[in-house]
């Protein structure tokens, strides 16, 4: 469903979720906020009592709240305020606005296939080889190299990179910046020099995906590095080649995993954490933020720290760790005390 | 106060910087360069011993010293040499060239605003909705989204991205690939896949800021991301969807902040420290590199260690840890004491 | 030597790398795969019983094995299996194509230098004062700023950035949207802000050097930031400014190195792995991933973990850490004994 985008009456707004207009119909909603925001033409939601305090400590003008919650405030009452503010922040959404068509300033290589409905901004270049599917948006200075292929209803942010022999499947959201198929890191020492395993495979990306700003997705020595359906990257991740990454996993930013680990399906991977090269990572593993995987995790369940160890253990080798010192200070006084025991007993 | 670039005779450096010209006035100073360099053109400063030790064992051509120390190289005393040299680098400064006005190659949507001081490079895309305030420069590449706005005297380098809704105070510095504006990572398991949570929000950057090269600085999703005036980020660091950061916070290379993180101000953060999700910072913590910020920090001063402690017990812990076999060894030789005197009284 | 690139017969490729064609001199090879690859156009090499396990086990069509291995599968044996293998990666590498020439899109100043047999491809931007030598690649959307200089058969992949006073040697790849040449992170509290220190110096990468993708090297302050020849950087690296790099050094990705440290030739430094700033790291030196430096290392040799120690010391010192709980255990249950022993004896 389309919906016009802000400003909204707030009775517009109880229309638009199916909710209850408790008070102040004509509020003029310019925009959607967090619940300690200022901003006196802003709704936000408020879900249980925390929410309710700052909202009301704030200068926020108007409210959307769960059934039987009231505030000075006009406000809607709605079953589900979190499930209803998502309704609306989904019609505010404003992707890059692209012309139909291709832009008079893109380069396209007579031998790239574009869709009729597929759109390609200013300064977009498109390599020989390459393809972009229907209502495929490619934007400003994007550059889909050599044989690349974008499926259909893909989004290429502006600078986003395909370097060579990238193939994403369709509903795939690249964000600016972001590199996929650049060379894998691979060298060999000759004696005299690092010389240069040429990296020929690579990258396939499955439908649904998403890779964030600034990420690199190397493309493989030989075969694909490879992104299952439903993954998602955020911002500065590190995929090396032949990497493999099983559907619906969610890697944190700056998350680097080493050449040709596997993870399962499902496997989430909090910020900064990493994993070594030549792993296999079980499917529903979660690594908390900064975990360092370092041999292969068989079993699905929650792993923290660097080593990762499963949460419990390493939570207590943590805890223990900050308590270190403490720990020292009572072996020295055993040792005292001890030595004293000894004493006594000759 | 604009200064002439190099080069320089050492008896200019000496009247730029109000020094005292002590030997060879004709020397031609054609870079600044660091005590330990071989260039035999170079002006380096000495500060203390072992600077004036570098200085001399190397073929460093000029120096800028202290008042009281001389040196058989040519050279200018001055009272404090490191900010007289400050001055000079100030005057080697070149920033990008760019022609008044708007490149003919640059594509600006006919709804944005540009101010007539403002310049334009090459293949820069300005889109609708946007502004760019006077004498701001917006470099080749540079893509300047929907509704952006840049404010005055701001420097956006080659291949800087602002994707949609950023705004910029006046004096910000963008370096070369950072984009603000992507995203936040925002997902919601629907049963079958990641459904993605509309992001909708802005950034919103203070005077005086700079942005480091390749960082990234989602946007809100709902509200807005907050650099407050003067921060500095180094390159690759993460910002994730609503963050404030206080003014005059200074974070290092590839940090990360996860979502609607608050610091105050005057916050310091070392290369590759990273702080979890709904955090609460306090103004005047120095957190140091790699250090990882797991729970609120309510009081000021210097933390460490993942995950960061207060300096001091973090760096006992440390300690600890690198001697921890030895503990091991000492629990060891403690209950085999032990076993020995439980026996002896039986 | 310039080989075909795919589709071969498995003859030619026995041709190709002097093996011995045991089987299936017709079968068509459309590409190079793993081992464990289901590709029925693919050839794998097989080195050892895992690998040769992994294939028969997959659908892959063709093996290149070791002399005295044999399979059902079509297949060549050669003496060193990898090796070939390596000629025929060699032989699939495609570069991104360039014409000859300047692009027609291409914005080069008049001042710039450009070799006759330099590319420069489409929105590719080469400022003031810079040069490109014999037979460089410049791609789509890169930028060659104010006298940087790029030298023989370099490859600059698409939206790689070289801000101002970079000079490459020859050999040299940067792949895309690596950023060189932007300013180091320098900073002065006046007290009332952090004063930007101007960064003035330039970055020199010697011969044979590869720079990952996204990959950031600062300037320096003054003088040069050093890459010497031979040095890799994988993705997401972070150089700071004044930092020298010895020959042959290996970086891999998301490593950070702060302001002015030292590393000797051949160095290695796995993933997510740190340096703090102003050291000296000897020659040989090999920190694994995730290790952190912060005091001088003087010995070549393996070092580990954070603080980095000696990857022995290092290891069991980490095999301790997992095991606290249970050192802590053992504490407590010493105490218990002691003050039994201690009762016992009043």
């Amino acid at each position: 469903m389309e919906t016009k985008p802000p400003p909204w009456t707030l009775a517009e707004v109880a229309a638009l979720i199916g909710g209850r207009l408790v008070s102040g119909g004509d509020f003029s909603v310019r925009r959607l906020v967090p619940a300690d925001s200022d901003d006196p033409n802003g709704l936000a939601f408020v879900e249980g009592e925390s929410y309710l305090r700052r909202a009301e400590a704030s200068k926020v003008g108007a409210l959307l709240v769960g059934d039987g919650i009231s505030s000075a405030k006009p406000h809607v009452q709605v079953d589900s305020p979190r499930r209803a503010f998502r309704k609306l922040t989904d019609a505010c959404r404003r992707e890059p606005r692209l012309n139909p068509g291709v832009h008079p300033s893109a380069v396209v290589d007579p031998s790239a296939q574009l869709h009729p409905s597929a759109r390609i901004g200013p300064f977009a270049v498109v390599e020989s080889g390459a393809s972009v599917g229907a209502r495929s948006r490619v934007c400003a200075f994007a550059y889909i190299g050599d044989d690349c292929r974008v499926g259909e209803d893909c989004l290429i942010y502006p600078h986003a990179v395909l370097v060579q022999d990238v193939r994403l499947g369709d509903r795939v959201i690249v964000h600016a910046g972001a590199v996929l198929g650049a060379d894998g890191f691979g060298f060999e020492w000759d004696g005299t020099g690092q010389r240069k395993i040429a990296q020929v495979g690579g990258v396939v990306v499955g439908n649904d995906a998403e890779i964030g700003a600034l990420s690199a997705v190397d493309r493989a020595t030989v075969g694909d590095t490879l992104l299952g359906d439903g993954v998602k990257l955020d911002n500065l991740v590190q995929i090396a080649h032949n990497v493999r990454i099983g559907a619906h996993s969610v890697i944190a930013s700056q998350v680097g995993i080493a050449g040709s680990t596997k993870l399962g399906e499902r496997v989430v991977m909090g910020g900064q954490a990493g994993a070594s090269d030549h792993l296999d990572i079980a499917s529903d593993v979660a690594i908390a933020g900064r975990g360092g995987v370092v041999r292969d995790l068989d079993a699905p369940g929650a792993y923290l720290g660097m080593p990762a160890l499963p949460a419990a253990q390493a939570r207590r080798a943590m805890v223990a760790y900050t308590k270190l010192p403490e720990l020292r200070e009572r072996i020295r006084e055993l040792e005292r005390r001890i030595a004293e025991l000894e004493q006594r007993g000759e």
